[in-house]
């Protein structure tokens, strides 16, 4: 190890390995919760065993950013209704204290936040092994997997390497980020044994990299490839049906790639904390919009009242019917993306390379061996006022020049969402509040209006670099 | 046959059939010719023998439109020099009062009109079939193998397909038209007995056509397609190594097609004598470039002193180079011609959507996973000026926003054809005539200058309507 990454690294674990006196005062505190948790179940008779699991009782949380997962294991045999009904009010009258909110991922479950400590009660079912019935059902055999496999220094290294992905901006498994879940990178340390291991590994990874620590294909690689479709697949110790690694999108997978190699080739302590990228002010930023020579629009829509990952699957999705839309009206759509405080301001970005089209377009017919789809095309196109020239015959095909019906970005979006968009795919939930709260199209400057918003000033800030922020170091 | 095609047919052979006047005519002056080339010939001590060939000698020639085409048959034991001397002495000799000009095919051969009749004298070598040593050597068989299976009725048929392809533009295997010959004509009349048969049997081709009329290949069309990779493909009679369609391209093969299914379904003498087409003036033509909504740039080189079928070659590649350099540079070309009128105007003209281009341009670089390529790509383009914005990863690979080097046709073809051209393969020839002539770049209304021209305002006409002239009947 070079004596600058060793520095760097002496230097993340002084910072990202708690301290006794927060030791003592998160587990005293989780014990707290398990404690309220239990007589709260005993007050409604619901037969439960209540457990801590996740980072805190795995012991790799990172300091300072502690979150307390308390589960709630009912009886197997009860109906799934129970999750939704007993196990919430349980959590709730446990946490009553602290603003208690339901949320959902793949049932609901309660959150709220003890000082600054995020604290969830979720509910799941007591199974035997493999006998999952609900997503949750696996959390307690993956604690006690961790906990039997790593020693302190292995667990060390997992928070090296949650702090170098939350460093790079691919840590979090969650819709919004698609990248790398806690859970996974215990694996990866356990498969590789260093933080360091892990990165040198990365930077040589090929799409449809397998990691199977409890060996359950027996190297069979290809069966593994036919049964996981995903760019990483990294098999569940305790569940060899699943993929850990499910939720890395390609993006995030490569983006923790090329951040390794980087960090190998000029250590620098900026991958882990990136905090010092310079802040641009949002007059910058509204003069770098005006200064760019291509065309960014924003749809903002207003609030919608969703849970949180639902919410960003939907937008994403909507992002991408857009974009859809434009690309098949023949706008050059160069990149997307979206933004969200997860409050009451969201605004998709659609960035084009003109935001007005040529007034005329080429259109290839039919190959004129094709004699039916050939006569429709000649009918369809010979006597039509929107035709500017031909049709001609190009090499075996039909050709001809048509004036276009949209030629302005700003045109083709308020007529496809006056309905709400339902017809080019727009997601429900969004498609109403279209239609119940309006949105608003904003091109270029107009953007600027939303730039008092600190997170969005930060988010576009982000997206004018277009770089990683790490690569500016 | 309906009574229409039938009233529309009787029309056209009265006009296309000659009259024995005509034909007494024509005879006769071709005897001229063969005594005079013979003469010659003995004056100069050639032994040769003089024939006529062609449409006359077959007598499948259009009234009006004879050409006379008399062939010097020497000795296939001489040197291939002799086509170059004595050869063109000897027919420049003959035709000595009717201003003789050496022209050039695969070998040269020389050219005449006596009144409006062109007459040509061409060499080749007196050969055994199948013994061929120049292009020309054919050609007493093929005049041999059509008069043997040609009756009068037959002959007519030859004329009314002839007729039609003139009059749908697809007559003609010069690489200016790269359409159908008069033999190509010939055969298919043999193999379909009528025009109307012909027209019947063209509506339903298929690309790979096979025609094989003396069954040289027995029925195998894979071996015939694996053999002539050309969108037509019809065995010559006298030789089975040669495609007698060679020289038909695709569009005109499919102009044909489609001109069959169009006056199968209306039948009309335009299709025939598309005289009718109404002639648009030079001002009118000047406004409807000027009310496109594209730009139609063109590149005007002055005269070049080639025989005509290099010439055209030359300029089609010069056309397709420049086509190829737009498109390179992200302009999106709708159409490409070229226009000579033989003598000393020459426009090479292409169509852009638009004459402008954004200013960004997104650009892909490799996928992550290739190392090596990565951080070449990382090198160039991270503190390169003309980036805009990333780079960024997109799915699996980098991907980057940059400046375009070039936004302006004209100053693209400005700097390219700065040095005539050669590097972005312009033909040697118009390449030199560019160098030391220069050359022009007409942008939309600055054509109009060209249009006192006739037959260029005729070409452009034709181009901005963009379809076949029979389509608008």
């Amino acid at each position: 190890m070079s004596s600058k990454i060793d520095q760097i690294l002496r230097t993340v674990l002084t910072r990202a390995v708690p301290k006794d006196a927060e030791r003592r005062r998160i587990l005293k505190l989780s014990q707290q919760v398990i404690e309220s948790v239990s007589s709260a179940a005993r007050r409604f008779s619901l037969n439960t065993e209540v457990s801590l699991e996740g980072s805190v009782a795995k012991d790799t949380w990172i300091s300072g950013e502690a979150d307390i997962d308390v589960f709630l294991k009912v009886d197997s045999r009860l109906d799934s209704s129970v999750f939704k009904t007993m196990c919430l009010k349980v959590a709730k009258e446990a946490l009553r204290n602290y603003k208690p909110r339901t949320r959902f991922s793949d049932h609901p479950y309660v959150e709220a936040f003890i000082g600054k400590c995020r604290v969830d009660v979720v509910p799941c079912y007591n199974v035997d092994k493999g006998m999952w019935r609900s997503a949750t059902d696996r959390t307690p055999y993956h604690t006690q997997y961790v906990k039997q496999h790593l020693n302190q220094e292995l667990r060390n290294e997992v928070r090296l390497l949650k702090r170098f992905m939350k460093g790079t901006g691919t840590y979090g498994a969650e819709i919004r980020t698609g990248g790398f879940s806690g859970m996974l990178c215990e694996i990866l340390i356990l498969h590789y044994k260093s933080l360091l291991n892990t990165l040198k590994s990365a930077t040589e990874w090929r799409d449809g990299m397998v990691i199977d620590i409890e060996n359950h294909y027996k190297g069979d690689i290809e069966e593994v490839r036919d049964l996981f479709d995903q760019p990483l697949i990294v098999i569940d110790p305790v569940d060899k049906a699943r993929n850990v690694a499910a939720a890395v999108r390609h993006e995030r997978l490569w983006e923790f790639v090329s951040a390794s190699r980087a960090f190998l080739k000029k250590p620098s302590l900026n991958f882990f904390y990136p905090g010092g990228q310079r802040k641009i002010s949002s007059s910058g930023i509204r003069r770098r919009i005006q200064k760019r020579e291509t065309s960014i629009v924003g749809i903002k829509v207003s609030k919608i009242n969703v849970p949180i990952d639902v919410f960003w699957g939907q937008i994403y999705k909507a992002e991408r019917c857009l974009a859809n839309l434009l690309r098949g009206k023949g706008f050059s759509v160069i990149r997307t993306c979206s933004f969200s405080d997860e409050d009451d301001l969201n605004i998709i970005i659609l960035e084009l390379d003109e935001k007005r089209l040529p007034k005329t377009v080429k259109q290839f017919g039919p190959p004129v061996e094709r004699r039916i789809e050939s006569e429709r095309f000649l009918l369809t196109h010979l006597k039509s006022t929107d035709t500017v020239s031909g049709p001609w015959i190009e090499k075996d095909r039909w050709v001809v020049l048509k004036f276009r019906r949209y030629t302005d970005v700003e045109k083709v979006l308020k007529d496809y969402l006056s309905d709400g968009g339902r017809n080019i795919g727009i997601p429900v939930t969004i498609s109403k509040a279209i239609k119940k709260e309006g949105y608003e199209i904003l091109v270029n400057y107009q953007i600027g209006k939303y730039l008092y918003n600190k997170k969005f000033a930060e988010f576009m800030s982000r997206y004018l670099s277009g770089r990683p922020t790490w690569m500016n170091t």
